[in-house]
């Protein structure tokens, strides 16, 4: 592995995951990674620009914050790039009246769509939500449409509660997608369009910014793609097997956020 | 389209799917589908050999047959071959024991097989059991594996009931192989060996087979791959859509059952 000076040479704006980065989700919301609320104060404080960028879909931005906040965090909303607020954007330039099979937490975000006669679906994180019942009905939905559209708020495969790993939207993304012998189109990473939002908010070049995730794919492969650099913590959801994924190499791997914070700060806008 | 007495002949042994062709499920069991109760008994006073070919795997083998005979059709149980039997052969071949993400209704299929500590995984159209909890427990057994072995009973897409279209096993097999990054086996059509199991219990060559199904890439496309003719009936899951596969050509269509009996009893054996 080259030298991390060469490595972080030139970044000034880091992109962070939430989940799995910043904390575990869990009973009574979760806990913080170790180390993570002091990394976070340190990057806010250095020359960086710090963003959040998550695929988190079962919470709206604004509970999201609040359990940070109460976690230690230093972290507002508008800092946030997720996925629940840009598919609403989609859906109103394209004119879409979607199905939701989304978590309750989540379902604010969509307040201001018109949700009468669906011509489309959208999917996020559901958690328990995602009942056969539910399923059902959403495909039923897509079979009826001459031209059946689904949107996924991210394709992650699992994430990693307190308690264990949890299925997250993907795997139902692909349910309904062989169901129905349709592709959905993917709002959140590693989608090109959200990287560019986040990077457009924090005012960046992809080439002088830095991914911080615990999903290989998402985070790292999806960032690497958008010419953004990557670094794979050992938190989270994080795998051993990572390490020798047989499509995505990270340009680095830490320990944890604190030990990514300590090599930025060391390392990168020199 | 040839001529259905060029199609049909030499036709010794029929292969008759069941949910779709026989009957709909449903409210109370389901209705016959018109015409099919006669058209059964047609065909066992014809000289063709008659089985059933079922991915069903809801029921138990006799609780299906039992439903069969209260609609009227003259079906034993040593006439059916359906998916569970089939795994419970190669679970016990291969020492393997199942977690199982199975309805109640069929899992009597299972109980002389050895389900403590597993390692592996076998799911079945379990219905309304696809709940999340269960979903992420037959994912979390499968991550905690160092080889994950899913079996899958069918993978059919859909079928349908007499309320509507109905999420068959096929998803969410798909939703665990995204999950797990693995691919699952399937016991059931279209796998060639459930096929040729078919066949030699009705002691019939592929050649001089033909295969009466609502599914065209299941019932259809796997009977053609196994070397045998196959009819498409416009009953069940079937969408005008299907006589325009991008992949896979019917030897036939038909209305119904009752037609499709009609020209082979005109037609084949000749």
């Amino acid at each position: 592995m080259a030298a991390w000076s060469e490595l972080l040479a030139g970044v000034r704006g880091v992109l962070l995951d939430i989940s799995g980065v910043l904390y575990d989700g869990g009973e009574g919301g979760g806990a913080a990674i170790t180390g993570s609320v002091e990394a976070v104060a340190r990057l806010k404080r250095s020359r960086l620009k710090v963003r959040f960028c998550t695929n988190e879909s079962q919470k709206s931005r604004a509970d999201l914050v609040g359990l940070l906040q109460r976690l230690g965090f230093d972290v507002s909303e508008s800092e946030v790039t997720a996925p629940a607020p840009a598919a609403c954007l989609i859906l109103k330039q394209r004119g879409l009246r979607p199905h939701l099979l989304v978590h309750d937490g989540v379902r604010s975000e969509f307040d201001q769509i018109d949700t009468s006669n669906p011509n489309c679906v959208v999917i996020a994180d559901a958690g328990e939500d995602f009942s056969y019942r539910n399923m059902n009905k959403a495909f039923q939905v897509l079979m009826e449409l001459e031209n059946p559209v689904l949107f996924s708020l991210g394709k992650g495969r699992y994430y990693k509660e307190t308690s264990g790993l949890m299925l997250d939207v993907g795997p139902y993304m692909k349910a309904l997608e062989y169901a129905c012998g349709i592709e959905a189109e993917v709002v959140g990473k590693p989608s090109p369009e959200f990287f560019k939002s986040a990077l457009q908010e924090m005012g960046v070049e992809a080439h002088e910014a830095i991914m911080i995730g615990d999903d290989i794919v998402g985070d790292v492969g999806g960032a690497q793609r958008y010419g953004m650099r990557a670094l794979q913590v050992r938190t989270g959801k994080f795998r051993p097997s990572d390490e020798h994924h047989p499509e995505v190499k990270a340009d680095g791997y830490v320990d944890n956020l604190a030990e990514a914070v300590d090599l930025l700060l060391q390392h990168a806008n020199k």
